[in-house]
């Protein structure tokens, strides 16, 4: 049950960009940039990242659709998703992916628990500074979302389904398309 | 020291403005909205939340700078700003901003640690649905700056006269105005 009301045909982030789209704007243009932007992150790895910090938070709304983004963009993708969301640090994953998720997961906990050992790691699996900075601000941004997500209570799509229908439009028009 | 090379003479976020524009832009559309966009809520109110939530995350820079930004906008700024990151619940402000700084405390922790009875003592003290958004989305807004800008190690300034300066900067002309 939403803290506030909210249009209840709508699930998740959905239902608050429709309640206040003065922020909705920025917002679906920070996803755009920071997810499908220029970057030597893939997009897929890029949406694993969000899946990732979203489960670290337990926000299952942003879990489910960025792991479903993720699944749609990275090769042998539902295996991958569903380990690292398990445990990253076994997952099938290369050892750059790994060392930025470790530090994903230093993120989500504070930005003062960023250790220099664990940016050196990444580097040592040659990671590049735009790399560790947009993994840093793809984490960040996560912590963002699930907060805005959880703290007010939004609802959970009826039929699981619906992560996959997101995704599909996600992957062709990317979040900044005019919704409907 | 940083943990990717940053513009040496830009302190906390302007340096990862500078380093990465493509996420500077909305990102700073989303402060611009969120802390100086229509709102029932006054400037000064939606500043000082970002100081507190700043405060409770360890993020010296947000919360030197954004205390500034309060100070600057709030009817005897300087003593409300200093008791409200000190202990809000004692703080000479009034119940309805109390009671929504409970809201962005539990935020600061997880957003599914905000609870039915904290948001429905703000709405007992006359806080509407927009005001609780506002303050949910400001409180989560400020775990990811604070997450950007201490995971990256940012620089703080020299000389802590530069909150006041950044503080005149940002009265006036706002967050989204062209730099420099």
């Amino acid at each position: 049950m939403p803290h506030i009301a909210l249009p209840p045909s709508l699930p998740g982030i959905l239902s608050l960009f429709a309640y206040r789209p003065e922020t909705a704007g920025p917002l679906n243009a920070l996803a755009e940039a920071l997810l499908r932007g220029p970057s030597s992150l893939t997009r897929g790895e890029r949406e694993l990242i969000a899946a990732f910090v979203s489960k670290q938070n337990e926000c299952v709304f942003c879990n489910a659709s960025h792991a479903a983004f993720a699944r749609a963009q990275l090769p042998n993708g539902a295996d991958v998703v569903r380990a690292v969301c398990e445990d990253y640090r076994n997952a099938p994953i290369g050892e750059k992916l790994r060392a930025l998720l470790a530090i994903a997961a230093q993120v989500q906990k504070s930005g003062r628990a960023v250790t220099v050992e664990t940016v050196e790691a990444a580097r040592a699996e040659g990671a590049s500074d735009q790399e560790i900075h947009d993994t840093v601000l793809i984490a960040a941004a996560f912590c963002m979302f699930n907060r805005y997500v959880d703290g007010l209570g939004t609802a959970l799509p009826p039929d699981a389904a619906a992560y996959d229908v997101m995704a599909e439009r996600i992957v062709s028009e990317g979040y900044t398309a005019p919704k409907g």
